[in-house]
């Protein structure tokens, strides 16, 4: 008897380009969540995605809509006596400006050396097809060796709104032994990696307030306090001059790093060099007395991601702005709560912002940082994998990023999540020319094969 | 013998509608100087007023191309023993953005109540229409009783950076006994003014580069610095806390108020509450220690005239932006000088910018204060006019807004100018919603026809 290892990593080898061409027809739908201009390219690819499904064979497959954009469900559970894996996926994008950037169209999907170049094709529209596509190869020679359902959502980069009450009223539909999330990455393509901590996040935006309207800068130069320049004063100090976080009590629920943690985070393969390089910054730059895995890993962080006032086109406009905006958002440790850091946040405004301008505060995206279980099945079962394929124990990793369905599930499912993923650390998510190396999106195919595998009781 | 003044002033009153129409005609060209969309509106707008020369009988009306836009010259030079007054105005005006908050179009001009709504009626082409409408009542009713020579520019709004080699190439062509120059405003509508010293201003676009591209702000948060921070900390340190520009040596050049200056200021009519009602504004802000007059007219500033970073749409995205730029303007007293405060500002940011990034900074426009002599006769010819139209004496102010044209005629021409004008604080010059006052726009023609009458030998 043919082992079942073999075939479908055999199919897997043989159908190379036929992956690819699903790939890239996913990589095509501009499914960015937070334009509503995009609502009906959304459900065109949770559409898609429920065609995969039922072409897997799988049942159940639904489309179920929100307020906002639908969830994609389906199941199989065959596979009696056997756990039951809950696979996540994300099939919205990030917005794809600035566009100008871009060597390519964002969503004209277009392979240059060894690397397919568009957006989601990392974060995450790649690695839901290394799953989808492992899960087919196993289909095709043999079965499935486990129960699987598959959840996919809309709404993952807009801080997924719907998905705590998704969950809730579906406790029984997605009842499972643990879930897949194949929504992290790797340190560098030969370092198989398993993200067992995520960070949270606070996203907010702040506006200043300042005259009524824009005033002439001569004539009224002196006489008002000006907005940006008001807005400026906040985020200025909003770190002190060891790269620390002023906000009142933000610290109080980071804990203390152990001697051990500090020593297993020491041993992570990836170091200044690492930073500069794919970061191409002119220096680095964190809070004081920390490592740079210390500060992407398991410290928290305060970042403006945009900021907007007043005349930016080109030439000279001498304008006092009636008003200043600033998008702020905090990465989080555990026990940091977001909404208490929404409150932390509007105390430092309430102390540091002057009377002579209006300002608000909106919170916009909220989640806690969450830890797994290294020792769950699914876990195990990864960690086999991945060093049957890349022939090396893998990297378990403390990671910067936030991905609050772990967090979700943990709390109302009562599961782990397998945190785990095939990008790089260059795959420019979130930002212009994203990319997957697709020697890698292979192996990962290959790797997922191995942990159904390695599942079957 | 009827007097030419009471005939010219009739012909003003009977020909309201006539000139209202002629005001909309030039409101209706788009001729922003700052961007290149609008050089054929900019030609336009030159050759609208070389034909309004042309029908006031104006000889040797010509349009002289520069490398950027065109200035307009004409001249009548048949009063023999009369003085010679060198008219100056500008065609060019601010961008209109943003737009979404003009209730009618900035370039369909409206009249509601007793304004008239649209870009450049106030800055600066109803001031212009009201010169040209005071000489056509003059030459309808027997001719003008001084020589003029008119000098329009359609760089005024971008710094004017033709304007200092034009006049030293035509210095034989521009000669007079003294300029014209209705480039400044009221201080309200009961108060005729007479601006004699202005500020300077010197305008910059400062950016600030971090990483190579944007980066994943939970990937990477913690170990790059923030390039939008960065500019935030830069603006937020160029103000002490007391309201003072903490450039190097920013100071050396400006003079302590003396009594005197400081008695005089305090007698306008302007105040607190006046700034308040104007600017809309929660409450006033400014350098301590010095009234508002004194902070708008004889104190430098310095203001954040606009500001971009990173991801400014709808939504959250959360990224660390690869850089972020902010234009920057200072107001300038005499004795400072821009080129020395470019440096300055240069020396500053070499002192604080972190070694984590890489800035630059563009020096866009540069020019110093001027302060013109009280007692020219153009000065005294205007003061009487004001007095005799609204019945009260004019103001003598110092101007918080910048006219470098002042400044080079003296330097150049070694003539003085009078500087004036009948726009209105509430007028919303470079902001959104712009207007003129008509019952002012008509007591201005008046006032200038007065004027050229009090000039007659």
């Amino acid at each position: 008897m043919v082992d079942q290892r073999e075939t479908a990593l055999q199919y897997a080898r043989n159908n190379k380009e036929k992956f690819l061409n699903a790939f890239k027809e996913i990589l095509t739908i501009p499914s960015v969540s937070t334009d509503p201009a995009h609502s009906a390219d959304i459900r065109h690819a949770a559409e898609w995605i429920a065609a995969q499904l039922r072409g897997l064979g799988m049942q159940k497959v639904q489309i179920f809509p929100t307020t906002k954009h639908p969830f994609v469900y389906g199941e199989w559970l065959g596979a009696a006596g056997a756990p039951t894996v809950l696979v996540y996926g994300h099939y919205d994008v990030q917005p794809a400006d600035p566009l100008n950037i871009w060597k390519t169209g964002p969503f004209d999907p277009v392979v240059r050396g060894e690397d397919i170049y568009a957006r989601g094709a990392s974060d995450m529209k790649g690695q839901a097809m290394v799953v989808l596509k492992a899960v087919e190869s196993l289909i095709k020679t043999g079965g499935l060796p486990v129960n699987v359902k598959w959840l996919f959502e809309g709404e993952e980069e807009i801080g997924s709104p719907n998905l705590e009450s998704f969950i809730t009223d579906h406790k029984d539909l997605l009842a499972c032994d643990f879930a897949l999330n194949p929504d992290a990455g790797m340190i560098g393509k030969e370092y198989p990696t398993l993200t067992y901590a995520l960070r949270g996040v606070a996203y907010f935006e702040l506006r200043v307030y300042g005259p009524a309207q824009d005033l002439h800068s001569g004539i009224y130069g002196g006489v008002v306090h000006n907005p940006a320049i008001v807005l400026a004063e906040l985020i200025a100090g909003m770190h002190d001059a060891k790269g620390r976080i002023n906000l009142p009590g933000f610290y109080n629920r980071v804990k203390e790093l152990t001697k051990e943690e500090r020593d297993e985070l020491a041993r992570l393969p990836i170091d200044d060099k690492h930073f500069l390089e794919v970061t191409g910054a002119p220096a680095l730059y964190g809070e004081a007395g920390f490592t740079v895995n210390e500060r992407t890993g398991v410290r928290p962080t305060l970042d403006v991601n945009g900021m907007l006032s007043g005349f930016t086109g080109e030439g000279s406009k001498t304008i006092i702005p009636a008003w200043a905006m600033a998008k702020i958002s905090m990465r989080l440790v555990p026990d940091q709560d977001p909404k208490e850091v929404n409150q932390q946040l509007k105390r430092y405004l309430e102390e540091h912002a002057p009377k002579d301008i209006r300002w608000e505060l909106t919170a916009m995206v909220g989640s806690p940082a969450s830890i797994s279980d290294r020792n769950n099945i699914g876990v195990r079962a990864m960690e086999k994998a991945l060093e049957t394929v890349w022939g090396t124990r893998p990297i378990f990793r403390r990671e910067g990023g936030s991905i609050p369905v772990v967090r979700d599930m943990q709390n109302l499912l009562g599961i782990e999540s397998v945190v785990c993923g095939f990008g790089l650390p260059d795959d420019n998510v979130h930002a212009p020319n994203e990319k997957m190396h697709l020697p890698t999106w292979y192996r990962g195919i290959e790797a997922v094969i191995h942990f159904f595998l390695n599942l079957k009781p």
